[in-house]
């Protein structure tokens, strides 16, 4: 069974109804709540020998279960208020392992403005287990960026540089929470997601929703220094994922604009544009030919 | 490491700092809302080997795992809007098994008023573990009901039937919401919380947070015909645990009269009394002598 396999399942059978503003099938689902600002809410799972390794740090994780819910967030332009951590721990961790998860968490959540909740704990015979959900709303005034508003004429950012992650930037990533929200303070974004899968993927997932094509250039993607150089690295810088950044469009001018300018101080790059057509990706190589970028990223359960 | 320790050091690093109306150390946390209703929210995990067995119906633990977050919330006495599932699948789990989940879920959804607004699948190496979280409110003018409310003189009651639930009726549970919403629009309850871990281990959580003596009356517990009969019935219905009744306190007058009444259709017994003292239980054995009632329910990490 594959995970978009399920997701359309899920899908299907749970549509956007009252109170669900949105739901199923973006970065982070929106409820309406009465008589206050809406509810955004995401949850992600952490699974050791899927997402991390056993000889990771246990502080590098507590950060990282919160971060990815609160990147997602992020990606609907929204801040993260407050947060809930469960944990399945293998029987025989030792204490001084859960206190640095503990303590991991609570630096993300020092650096992120996020308060934990509440959580559960329980113990397994499997892979140690982290299910992080996070709660937001967006600033008064904004309504939450969905992936599916990209606009044919729209310009397509990527924020920071993208590649190699997984050599550890993955753990320890900063979400890009002040980015989104000087951005939705300064403009209206058509459609945003954050770079979880990688590039190729995620930027085909926008196209999906968006029922648009997305022109990609090679030449213009942000390759990290972790990535490598010359084509491996652009391999890596599209397909890697785990890399966190926001993805998004603009109208042109905007986009100029932030280009000119960064987010909170990090780097915005103009990477392509959206058209009109079947929805897609293409990538216009180095020599000016155009072929179809095929997801390359990350997908639980492949086979 | 135990459970309760693991919570102590969380408790610890996280107070309840703002938005926080209530944190770690209750069924659910309560978020102060920007011009809304708070937002009171749990999060429980189950997982393969520990709360359920493969054998299990696939389509009764997707109802399991949104049922018990949302008895979480109504020991809090407030009605769950919206949840979240995040699933870590075995890979090979045939595709109806996946489908089945999702059902059973859905049923859970239409029985409650929940809508799923969204969630996580990924793969694991070991057991099924499945996570949910759900997010509600109390009703209005309500304030939430929290463990740390009873006062001596109340009295202690419990709703439905204790133990032997282990047997089946653990996974179909049907949450306690409709009761605890009558419950919070009649009158005001002292405390609560719901039974997962046993009434011996529930009560000794209430009494501790209250920092009051529970006396519970042997004769009155209402055993329940699965736990079957005489002093062995007795032992399961105050140890069993996974019964999701509700536990709370109410002035004897009202209790006398919910005891009366019931509460939406479900038999309401009055079962002990608050008491001044060190925090703790007791129990009167129908012999008339009473003894400290140690917690002998279920709890995870147990040595």
């Amino acid at each position: 069974v594959k995970e978009l396999e399920i997701i359309r399942l899920i899908r299907c059978r749970f549509p956007a109804v009252a109170p669900l503003l949105r739901g199923i099938g973006d970065d982070a689902a929106v409820i309406d709540w009465p008589g206050g600002r809406p509810v955004v809410v995401s949850t992600d799972l952490l699974v050791e020998g899927t997402h991390f390794r056993p000889a990771d740090a246990p502080r590098d994780l507590g950060w990282k279960a919160l971060a990815v819910s609160v990147s997602d967030l992020a990606a609907m332009g929204c801040r993260a208020t407050a947060g809930v951590l469960a944990v399945a721990l293998r029987r025989g961790l030792p204490e001084d392992w859960v206190e640095e998860l503990i303590a991991g968490a609570g630096e993300l959540c020092g650096r992120t403005g996020l308060v934990l909740a509440g959580g559960d704990t329980t113990e397994t015979s499997g892979p140690v287990t982290l299910c992080s959900t996070v709660l937001g709303s967006p600033p008064a005034g904004v309504a939450p960026v969905g992936r599916d508003g990209a606009v044919p004429g729209q310009a397509v950012l990527v924020s920071g540089s993208l590649g190699g992650s997984l050599g550890g930037r993955h753990l320890r990533f900063p979400p890009r929470q002040e980015e989104a929200l000087e951005l939705v303070a300064r403009t209206r974004p058509g459609a945003m997601i954050d770079l979880s899968d990688g590039l190729s993927s995620d930027a085909r997932h926008l196209a999906a929703e968006s029922g648009v094509r997305i022109r990609l250039h090679a030449g213009r993607i942000p390759v990290s220094a972790a990535a490598g150089e010359g084509d491996a690295g652009l391999r890596r810088a599209l397909n890697d994922g785990e890399d966190f950044e926001l993805l998004f469009t603009l109208d042109p001018g905007d986009a100029a604009e932030m280009e000119r300018s960064g987010l909170a101080g990090t780097p915005v790059r103009i990477v392509g544009e959206v058209l009109e057509g079947s929805p897609g990706v293409t990538l216009v190589r180095p020599d000016g030919t155009e072929e179809p970028l095929l997801p390359g990223g990350y997908e639980h359960f492949r086979d």
